[in-house]
């Protein structure tokens, strides 16, 4: 049942893997140090020659070096659906790299290789290792493939540890960071399943201290244990649901001891059964033990702490049904990040799939095409390959309110654009060059798609509630085009942009605009007008309606400094000046607030 | 460690344990029979003379019959905060009884039990046993106390189930359910939780086919396990949050075998040692499978059936945290009670505490008077105790629609309030006597216990999103006063109130009326009026913004019948028939829609 390394070898997950004996001590942050350590990899594609395209793909616990199946005859990989010529991951553009961490059980040294010292199975001497151990091994790979400076570091779960890791250890050997699924730290929730999980393997009789490598019987009780509870975790209540729940006293005839008279429980004692054919106990103790230790802080300033100087692009994304590692974790890190002044994105992926969802095609449509998105702007920027110019669907000239805003925006530097859409606005921003910091929020997904092909930075928030994630004084200008009459908590909301940003643009259609008056004196109607305020008022996405008039009060009575204001007649496409309230149905202010 | 009953009554939870041997023989579900079966049971209170004034408390899977310190002496008991002298659960007006389980080790008949006919311990020879068979043996202890009918069965948990299955199988011998943190079934993911559970004991080495009660050691490893997975998902992730994440690597010193590296790992050892001392693995795995066996049905209309018919008055109470018993299951269960035509009252509530809050004194001051409420109401209907005469604190006649609405209800026997708030309308029409069934719908906990206090049914629900709740043609008249204005989706929510209502009556502001109109044309500003409109643009409650003609434009436009209309000037305290548009600032329609 058990393997030894050497069983895995002959019991070879894929004819490709390759194996590098490293001939450099290898220091733990525990002090201790290997000096026979070898390293299992995978590469695929071509590294070019100014050896500028490569990502470093990290694997999660059980995972391995074998990320996807080199050709129709190879064993399938556990991300087929991501990396591939063609796919998301391009293995025609990018060499991809992908190597078995250190304390796992496919190649890499770990507690089942021999100690090369005393001739015997490492077994429990196996040290302590932390990701930050896992990311410096792979480090020696790098430099053994002569590769100065990775495109990007990508990973999920524990994977996603390892390439926050990188980041935060060796920044200058990399561009980008793409976390998937991943946080700052686990939960107390997720360590205490871990906890359980090791103790049903260290507290199996057959443990013998983690030196059972020459036993009959090895912990594959406490192990398949461990991994039914596991499983439990990576997926999510919907999924469970989905698969179980049409026929839940039906279980698979499958060849178990563990209970099986529901159908949950055949198909978790058949995950149990067959993880320990491929899995050692100890590595699991060993990697899920660094994964529960894995701390970047507290809280998101501590945490930035970690994160400061870096100048890297990072991409990050959660999924909503994820309970082991919650979207908050995500969010934590994505605010670290701002606080750190790092450019980062952050998407939270709707999904029913839990955990797992970052291995799993229901939703690759998102969490594919963003990290493409992201790959391929970082790869253009390094000019790996130079992408098409991009055109605007919709000329900018389109939206009068924008050459104002243009106009507005004058030298401005750090600009955020809240309802950032295709992010057409913050695109032309960039084109002209003088912002050397800009950021889109929407919560639009499709949207956000479209503005991150653009190399935008973009957040995927609501901006009613999720602007905390925004630490103070981040930005110069805030920008709130068209958006103000959809705001259910005005000054809350208001209160907030002023926060992180000096000034704000914002720009709303004018309620007193004269025909929507008479449209109500007269008709005895709720008003309507082309444009925004086209809508009936039974199916409008707008809840607020104020003339140009309440706003200006607004701003006298909270105290919100009016910079500047242009006012527009956008049917006739004039400015207007003379009785504005009356005759503009659209306001463009620049606002402040003293604190 | 291991306690068999015997230990069980030397050690005994409560000097107020009673022991009833039953005389005749129990006839479990799959057809086994008991000829032996003891009840250990505690009472609390005075029975009355007329003997209906008795509460039945069904105790959670690891609870036992003492529910509450009889005096400064006894030992705490489980509930303590919910039951006693001047409490929720009064014991100087309610006879209040408490029995340990079948299949359960503290006193009643269990696996660790001697069986009678072999001499020997039950162990695994114990039949698997259902909720019915719990329920069926209280059942005798009922009748062996001389009660016909009891007040209320209430339970929080396995304890709800109990409470359910009672009213399932002996509607005749109770008035009223309440549920707390129940449902009509498990999730898959918590089948599973459970599954690991009794596999890590049946695994354990010491398990012996479950004969273990003269070994030296039982399988007790595997039952700390089991319990220590338990306690994580009676916890939430944010209240475990809370307890270990200010200082994740400070265990305590406890003194154990399992790992102890983490705060939350000492703590889950500490939870899983203490366990063993005081429960029988055999009993956990019986209880456990009789809990993951329980089910209703596969969905609300299945679970109809095994309620339609029963007459009793329903309340069932979910906690937002609890992801054990999400608040799904709960609202699943009230709407099977719903589509079964019974009285149901259901509530979320908002919880940090998980699963556990039911038994917690953090959020009491919902589910405690919510319990309070419900029993003082059926009480009062059996004539227990006689409340005093209600008396609203704010008069009908101060809402000038309500007497038009009360006009409009005519003979009305089935009426839902959308947006009942504190219920006085819904008492009032109580109090007028024509309805034979009201429900009242709010979000507002708050306003809801002044409801419940009335005896009002309610649900505490969105009623933007949550009315699929409730299945077609249910009622007569849906009552929506002043409460139009606010809502986003129109046209979606009238056709849902028009699903499960005949009609609809609607009260709402007219946005046309001459002020308002005046407002804007001569001012060029938001309207704004004393009463619903008195509000700033800026911080109004109310997004939609009509006018009494808007009203029947959009009625016609899409086929909403309007059967009858009147309309008010409340500021002149006067009804308005001519140019109403005009000169009402009220307008009240009753509609209904051709399917």
């Amino acid at each position: 049942m058990f393997h030894s390394s050497d069983d895995l070898r002959s019991n070879k997950i894929s004819d490709y893997v390759k194996y590098l004996k490293l001939d450099t001590q290898i220091v733990l942050e525990s002090g201790f140090k290997f000096d026979d350590c070898v390293i299992a990899y995978e590469t695929y594609g071509q590294l070019n020659a100014e050896k500028n395209n490569a990502i470093l793909i990290c694997h999660a616990i059980s995972g391995d070096s074998h990320v996807s199946k080199h050709d129709d005859t190879d064993a399938d990989g556990w991300w087929d659906i991501m990396v591939g010529s063609g796919l998301y991951i391009d293995t025609n553009k990018y060499f991809v790299i992908s190597s078995n961490i250190l304390g796992g059980c496919m190649g890499t040294t770990g507690p089942n290789h021999i100690n090369e010292k005393t001739g015997d199975y490492w077994g429990s001497d196996f040290p302590e290792i932390s990701v930050s151990d896992m990311v410096l091994v792979q480090s020696k790979l790098i430099e053994y493939l002569e590769i100065d400076k990775l495109l990007c570091v990508i990973g999920g779960s524990l994977g996603a540890y390892q390439s926050i890791e990188w980041g935060v250890r060796f920044p200058d050997k990399l561009h980008s960071v793409i976390s998937l699924a991943g946080g700052p730290r686990l939960t107390s929730q997720g360590i205490a399943f871990d906890i359980i999980g090791r103790n049903a393997i260290r507290r199996d009789p057959y443990f013998n201290d983690g030196q059972y490598y020459k036993q009959s019987e090895g912990p594959y009780t406490g192990l398949a244990l461990a991994r039914m509870l596991g499983h439990i975790t990576y997926l999510s209540e919907e999924s469970m649901s989905e698969k179980f729940d049409h026929d839940r006293y039906d279980p698979k005839d499958v060849d178990t001891d563990f209970e099986k008279e529901f159908s949950v429980g055949s198909y978790l004692a058949y995950q149990g059964d067959k993880f320990v054919e491929r899995f050692d106990p100890n590595s699991y103790i060993t990697l899920s033990n660094a994964m529960d230790k894995f701390d970047l802080g507290k809280n998101s300033s501590e945490i930035s702490v970690n994160l400061t100087g870096k100048n890297l692009k990072w991409f990050l994304m959660s999924f909503t049904s994820d309970w082991l590692f919650p979207s908050s974790l995500s969010e934590e890190l994505t605010r670290a990040l701002i606080i750190a002044k790092e450019e980062v994105s952050y998407i939270e992926i709707p999904s029913n799939c839990g955990h797992d969802a970052f291995l799993l095609d229901d939703d690759i449509k998102y969490y594919g095409n963003y990290v493409n998105n992201f790959i391929e702007n970082i790869a253009n920027d390094v000019n790996v390959t130079k992408n098409q110019e991009y055109h605007p669907d919709r000329k900018i000239s389109e939206r009068q309110d924008y050459n104002i805003i243009l106009e507005f925006l004058d030298n401005s530097k750090r600009i955020i654009d809240l309802g950032c859409g295709d992010g057409d606005l913050l695109y032309e921003i960039k084109k002209i060059g003088n912002a050397n910091k800009i950021l889109g929020i929407d919560n639009n997904l499709e949207s956000l798609l479209n503005a991150s092909k653009k190399g935008i930075p973009v957040l995927g928030l609501d901006l009613n509630n999720d602007l905390h994630l925004i630490n103070d004084n981040q930005f110069d200008v805030a920008i709130l085009s068209l958006t103000l009459q959809s705001i259910i908590e005005v000054e809350t909301v208001l209160l907030e942009i002023c926060r992180i940003s000096s000034k704000v643009i914002l720009s709303f259609p004018n309620f007193a605009y004269e025909p929507l008056r008479k449209m109500l004196y007269e008709e005895g109607r709720a008003p309507k007008h082309p444009g925004v305020l086209k809508y009936e008022w039974y199916n409008s996405p707008n809840k607020r309606y104020m003339s140009i008039l309440d706003f200006e009060e607004f701003c006298k009575i909270k105290n919100f400094n009016i910079i500047n204001s242009k006012f527009l007649n956008t049917l006739q496409n004039k400015f207007v000046s003379e009785n504005y309230n009356f005759n503009a149905d659209l306001g463009i202010f620049m606002i402040s607030k003293d604190n």
